[in-house]
């Protein structure tokens, strides 16, 4: 039978928003491979292969390493629905959207939430955050490694320790980071971790590789109550990723497991000191061709993300007419500004296998050529 | 780069467990169509097709019809999650693994949840459901259509009326039935319903689809609390998924979707009529086929689904081993019994593409050299 007319019609679009990224060949051949059941040993053994894949990423030796059934805000979800209980005390760092949500989150699962705001296109306080834990003190602290609503870095590496300090669980969002630039979990004393796939990792989205320390776990296992979440549930995720019998919990997305060992083997066979060079020259690269025509980037020199460029839409520029145009013209995605940016900035991702001079060089001469006619 | 050796080492495998099922050719294609953006007006007109093809499957005029970005559990999940709040009064008609999965959900939600137990193998019995809902009122009564543990289908049909007349929202598990027999959503006054991608309508595992009635979308939105799981919240959901402006919630899983549309595309356009009746030849084939090798089925005739057909294993034959032997040496996959049924039956599952008379040709070929020798 002929294709859908609807999926032989799709294009090929240069994708330089906040994600998907674009998605290498041998990726879509992972995804095509053919479909075996969940509980194949041929399956297994490539579940294994991808756990110690992403503890390679994720510089952990955290044995409960794996990728969770749904997108980055599931992986975000099940961080706190399995560590946090009812009236815990959670403190959320929130400088962007992200921020937002995971405050929403923690809100809905009964924990008494406090925030430490800060501006959106800044980074988080190290300092902010130390004062507040001294405060008071919290079960768990998240904060998010990469914004991608506004393209700022924040110093996660040195809150850990603060956390251990006071004997809070330490939670990084890694969501745009991961693959990007070094994340490196064990070293800065983080207890849980979550990202996705379709950023740096250049997979489609649906999956979210999720990690847990042994401190992690050991909140887990004392729980008072059951996770109240079914589908997130770690405890019986983890018979089904772990051990030698394992234990059916729901059937596994497999051709999209396909996909996302194949991107991440492809990370880790360019090498991870590569690809996060590789992130920050063509960063570096579309930041020097953007001020050359005149653009200004939201983000201070310093804090920016190599993967997200959030960059300030000149006056007079019809920004929501910048992007259809970009797409339907020239085939490039980028992406609009979300909340108290929608209007002011466009976000340009430097996404993993989207990484490459040469995408910057056709985006830079879209734009030039439809800012300056 | 080549591409990861345990990906092209994946063989082909004949389906025939309780799902996945055999992926066709067009699937994979669409698979690997282009990735393009969550928010891009073709990946849009896509949903919007996706939507009115779901409709038909489902024989519902619906609005809110559309696939979830998890697996079936994650359907199950979010019709309870989205349409229960704490206390509230739960019926749960158990007659396999998935009503007791369906009684652990709404328990972890902090329902009240009552049951009505039932033989594993046997249907539910819609006399004691009508007697249950005399004794007391309940806000949602939930009942599984096929159970895949068993391979018995329960009469739902009649159930929507009584139901309704309780002043009773009516959740049916459409998982294993979808796409392989007959389902009308409306006709039978069903408020919830979800689905899974991998059953009858042979896409690879990873989504879920799921629609509410009026009814049932009256219910969210009067809820007390805000629903408690984020990643499922319907009401955040359905403003991605319908009106003129698209608003994010989490980055749709594209490439999962584009294999789930064409799986419904194939559906329709060979006929509903057509499917149901392919399903159930190749059922009653293949159950004359093990009888005439000396086998006998658990679920009474009458009572037996055609996609999933659970058999019961002869005294003094190796359950796991024949299991094993036909993965391993002939490239067929069959299910094992869960719970009580452990060890005593073997679920052989007949769904969408792996409906096929050669297949039951090869499978009971296989079965008559393992058992005989």
């Amino acid at each position: 039978m002929p294709l859908s007319p609807k999926i032989s019609a799709l294009p090929s679009v240069l994708l330089m928003g906040p994600g998907p990224s674009c998605v290498p060949p041998e990726v879509y051949q992972a995804l095509s491979a053919p479909c075996i059941g969940h509980l194949d040993p041929r399956f297994i053994a490539l579940m294994d292969s991808l756990k110690t894949d992403l503890q390679t990423l994720l510089r952990t030796q955290n044995h409960l390493t794996l990728p969770m059934s749904g997108t980055g805000s599931a992986g975000m979800e099940t961080c706190f629905v399995n560590l946090i209980e009812k009236d815990d005390h959670v403190l959320v760092c929130v400088n962007g959207v992200f921020g937002g949500r995971m405050q929403d989150i923690a809100s809905r699962l009964g924990a008494q939430v406090d925030t430490l705001e800060f501006p959106w296109g800044a980074p988080v306080d190290a300092e902010a955050v130390a004062g507040q834990l001294k405060k008071k003190h919290y079960s768990i602290l998240a904060v998010v490694h990469a914004e991608t609503s506004t393209g700022a870095v924040s110093p996660v590496a040195g809150i850990g320790e603060l956390c251990h300090a006071a004997d809070t669980l330490y939670l990084v969002d890694t969501v745009t980071s991961l693959g990007g630039m070094d994340v490196r979990m064990d070293e800065w004393h983080v207890d849980a971790i979550y990202s996705g796939s379709q950023k740096c990792l250049s997979s489609p989205p649906g999956l979210s590789p999720v990690s847990f320390s042994e401190r992690a776990l050991a909140r887990l296992n004392r729980r008072a109550s059951k996770v109240p979440n079914w589908y997130l549930d770690m405890s019986m995720i983890v018979k089904y990723w772990e051990g030698a019998k394992r234990v059916y919990h729901h059937t596994a997305p497999i051709n999209m497991i396909y996909g996302l060992h194949q991107a991440v083997r492809l990370v880790l066979e360019e090498g991870l000191e590569k690809v996060f060079a590789r992130h920050l020259q063509v960063h570096e690269y579309l930041v020097e061709q953007l001020q050359g025509l005149g653009l200004s980037m939201l983000v201070a020199e310093g804090h920016r993300l190599p993967m997200l460029n959030a960059v300030n839409v000149p006056v007079g520029i019809d920004e929501a007419g910048v992007r259809s145009c970009l797409l339907t013209e020239y085939g490039i995605e980028i992406g609009a500004g979300l909340g108290p940016l929608a209007g002011k900035i466009w976000r340009i991702g430097l996404m993993g296998h989207t990484a490459r001079k040469e995408n910057v060089d056709r985006l830079v001469e879209a734009i030039k050529q439809l800012i300056t006619t």
